[in-house]
């Protein structure tokens, strides 16, 4: 041992970040935004249901709505139901604040050369003002659900991201809040680590595949050697990168 | 057996119900107006947190709250925070619901003599248009936060509230959505029962000792027998009320 002294270790895995209630604290807004667009449409839900199915790709979200509400909608419809709803989170978008430890997180895996991505069910319209509010640069590594035929939990986003920053899927970790991330990191076969921040229980993301469970985007900086990063907490007390 | 005909059985037991999150669909709405209130005296705390706190006492929750920012507040600047929740969740009430079979549920109980109370941590103002909205008359036996020394996870309410039916809390069962109901229930001596409407997962209220968890009320009223009310579900079906 050693031998390596600086640099990032060799064949540290890369992180694929979903965004919101894993970045971004957003997932009660959109929780109620959804209520409101369904309730316009005359859809009644209790509001418990619409949160544990926030983070499935939007048109999954609505189909897996209307089974327990036995309704049926034109495929016109769910996007008028999609519009409405980004319309409604819209005007509570100014509640929004990034998770603690975000940008602290982000910025230590930069620093420390370790790869990332943002990889999203929602739209780019929503993921773009997303990343201002994190003070990331409009050249962030990011997959929008505009971007791939399936979202969440198909694992197409997650393979995406890692295609774009050149990263083996099989070597990345997928941080989630919700159970959708979860089964798409498990499909993808990375990864999967979970954020209690999106207001899951734990024990439901550790049974959706979690091989971890954080706070936060905090939680896990402080805790980045348990998932196998290596030389980010280590950094300050341990420069020399030894076991 | 064949003895007991008609009525209510011997020894049912009476049911102590939980407000927000147990009998109407508003808890979202109170998270969000919590974080409102929070924000504008300078206090940043991500929702989930405030979730998660969301059916103690108001003093305990904020007392909690400041116990993660370090902050100190005033008892008269607790009050004025209760006081802008109060106005905050006002203006999301007219998007609350009676949650799924609740007026059933409760229906069901009366009609078979079994006896019920509303023990809430909220205040008598928030709870009395609560009462119109799951069609209740104004003399339904509730116990408000005003009425009692502690409010949960301290046991004062429950057994307030079982004093005012009558009913000896050693064979009332309480329901709620929080992991505070199910703590005063276990304080209180009662058995305590679980509810997902709230939006805490299975595990959470399984831990902090609830006896079973269903869905919702309409999921309750479905498994009454499972938790010892004989008569009511068995009632289509079963009219003798044989074992």
């Amino acid at each position: 041992m050693g031998e390596q002294v600086t640099g990032p270790p060799l064949g540290a895995p890369a992180l694929l970040f979903d965004l919101d209630g894993t970045l971004i604290d957003s997932v009660y807004q959109h929780v109620l935004a959804w209520q409101e667009a369904l309730t316009a449409v005359g859809i009644e839900l209790s509001v418990w249901k619409l949160h544990r199915r926030i983070g499935m790709s939007g048109g999954l979200f609505v189909t897996a709505l209307l089974r327990e509400t036995g309704g049926v909608l034109s495929p016109g419809q769910i996007r008028e139901l999609n519009l409405a709803h980004a319309e409604a989170y819209g005007r509570r978008r100014d509640t929004v604040r990034p998770l603690p430890g975000a940008r602290e997180l982000l910025a230590a895996l930069t620093e420390r050369g370790v790869k990332w991505a943002i990889a999203t069910s929602g739209l780019a319209l929503a993921a773009r003002p997303a990343l201002d509010m994190l003070g990331l640069p409009a050249d962030t590594p990011l997959v929008t659900r505009d971007q791939v035929r399936h979202a969440k939990p198909d694992p197409d986003l997650f393979l995406a991201a890692a295609e774009r920053i050149g990263v083996d899927i099989g070597s990345a970790i997928v941080v989630g809040d919700s159970i959708w991330d979860l089964l798409a990191a498990r499909r993808a076969r990375a990864l999967g680590v979970g954020l209690l921040a999106g207001g899951y229980g734990r024990d439901e993301l550790e049974r959706a595949g979690a091989y971890r469970v954080y706070a936060d985007p905090a939680d896990l900086l402080a805790h980045l050697d348990e998932v196998g990063v290596r030389g980010v907490t280590d950094w300050a007390t341990d420069p020399a990168g030894e076991d």
